[in-house]
């Protein structure tokens, strides 16, 4: 019998940063939301695939509020935490931030949460390790996210109790 | 006194399409949500510009579901219609689909719900026409909308209640 | 005896959009002739690939006026139908419009048509459906297809016909 | 009353190189033309520019034959010379080699002629300087160009003289 | 009189990764130099903007060694920190690690050594706070970076007394 | 017994060119360092690869001073010739130049070394041809890329010599 193994929140914790350029932006100077969730998905895949050691593919990102715009030429810094680990899925949280590099300012824009599946070499769903939370805010994160998965298991189940004439 | 002008939901839908290349996928074959995600907001973003006639930005995503993975060489669809226009914003709805182009077989991907407000020339939230919902459907959409709205606010306004420690 | 397939000109049919952005354009604003190209090689890529079933490579593009300069800011809208479909190759139509979405005023900048040949498993050329123009626009775009066919052949035959020091 | 300025033909030629890259390609590993022609514009304009000393703009590219597939991993060479000034346009030839780096060996796949109109500050056609074909080859590609600029404007004539039903 | 203010070491600090993709890398699956060199100077600009306050362009990347290659799939960690900050120019010291995500291996891969200058809103070089080297560490990395500059000093000299007959 | 291949300089010497655009420089119009470096590395692996006929990776860049600024729509010219050519590597120099397309102007910004090592299709080390300096040009630079070779062997024993604590 295999022992499943166990990892702290630590050890996959990911940040990444990214300088906002013309490209990224409309012609008011606002990044594209779309440009945010990319990098955000980019940074949250990291932090799955650290804890998993396998390939992670996204299953679903909670929703999105966009506070305030960020401007061309502002550093955005993204910081991964897998907050809770369930058998072959994990959600991981991005918080989302954006420093005026001219001052130094930087201001939370927004937070994000992503579900991921582990994926073997077979191309099936793959066993993750256990998640141990070590500190008092990780436990708090867990708990909630715990919650917020119960929340999408009713939605869901609610949402298949309706014949959808989709978007 | 200005009356407010009025568009029918079919003057702004749009549809795009996109080619998945290598590049947007990981090494599984599976395209990255984030590359999904950057599409939606961008083909939304021209819907609701359509709408409004002025710059719009993303104020929320609500949450995706990745249903089922999408793979390199395969065309991604995006179909967008405004749902709701209130005063300043709108609830635009964008539908994914997958083709592979060597069978002609079409599938569902997911559907994705964007708010987005329209901004003046002065940068501050300009007036939207008001939208004509032509349609049963539309009618319908309109109404699941308007309902996706309060919940949003209920659920701003229950977080704004917590001492939110954040991703 | 295999029996070849038969597809009707709306099977395959393809439309696409691009949001032009600065990248996209010279310090006038003016989008490449260059970016319009590669945007219309891969729309019609689509529609040729769905036509026939298999991978399609690009043999030629005929001449391609610039009637007038498309903006950044403006959406490109790119339409792709099939117009021939001979033995292995077809004639792919592609219109090119811009789409100022502040007034959504619309005007045609351009038109090509691209030849493709589809590419079985084994790297050679593959048989593709027969073509079946069924409005009396798509039968006189399949006339006039043929006819561009044999200026093509013709032309190249003159060619071949002279010593050829190339630019 | 200004003196037109006048240039060698060797004074704005230009060549250009790009490695083709996984992403450049079909999964057959076949170059899209659309990549090609958008490299055969930015090298052509390239040209334009330097003979113009104005920023230039695509006005019509010459059908395009894509003789043989050009591969993943190949150089892609493109020579750039100005075969034709005319009052306030240019012809600029487009010569594309392709070369496999690991036997040395180059091979011509296509050629390309592009019409530029230069235009200066105001945002009008601005005058070019006269060209000087120094060589025969020049001189015999000169004249192939000014054959080939009334071709165009007799087509050009003969489709204004059609109800055009558009691609 | 201006007093020049002063900054810590860990004020400006910055870390960026980067997840290796097809389109990095040659044939071979190795990162291109190139690739990993842009990023290099993306992180240090942050690193140097955030010292200074002001805009930086790069007068200098000094000698870089390629150790071992880095393979597509794997994260590229860039840790960069002001090393030297004299009056208008500051040294930044990039680490650059690779990790393995499947194992969570981590390994150095190579350190680069890159001169900036800030320049302020007229254009011109613009003075930067003094920079506080608060451990051991960041004393010793002082130090040998004023080592550095000296003998680039000395380089520079010893090249402008040669007649150089270049690249 | 197989005797090692001979290859002239210019057997291998490349050329390539790059329009710097918007997304290539900071908000100053100053091209970015590592766009630079990125261009180098890609006109100087097309030159190892020609020379080795093998695939080639780079294992270190010399010391680059950015002499002065590279701007927005200027046209950048690298020019790459072999300078040394040891068992199974070699030095390539890349000068590069900046175009003023509207004056058609040019200067040298600067210069650079890279080293590669040629690899075999087993992955290993492949042994390349000599290099064969024709002209006292080549010749001079030949014996400076001996005497920089000399200078990097010098320099990795001294640092090797050091506990390095890294930047």
């Amino acid at each position: 019998m295999t022992v499943r193994a166990s990892l702290p929140v630590r050890a996959s914790q990911h940040e990444s940063t990214a300088l906002m350029m013309p490209e990224d932006a409309n012609t008011l100077g606002h990044v594209f939301g779309g440009v945010v969730l990319a990098l955000v998905d980019k940074t949250a895949v990291v932090c799955a695939m650290r804890h998993a050691r396998h390939q992670c593919v996204t299953v679903s990102v909670d929703r999105v509020e966009f506070r305030e715009p960020i401007q061309v030429g502002e550093l955005v810094i993204l910081k991964a935490s897998v907050n809770l680990a369930h058998r072959t899925s994990m959600e991981v949280g991005v918080r989302v931030e954006a420093e005026d590099l001219r001052t130094g300012e930087r201001r939370h824009t927004n937070s994000c949460y992503l579900t991921f599946v582990a994926i073997g070499a077979d191309g099936t769903p793959a066993t993750v390790p256990t998640l141990v939370a070590e500190t008092p805010e990780q436990q708090r994160r867990e708990a909630a996210a715990a919650a917020r998965r119960q929340r999408r298991l009713a939605e869901r189940d609610a949402e298949a109790g309706l014949i959808t004439g989709d978007a």
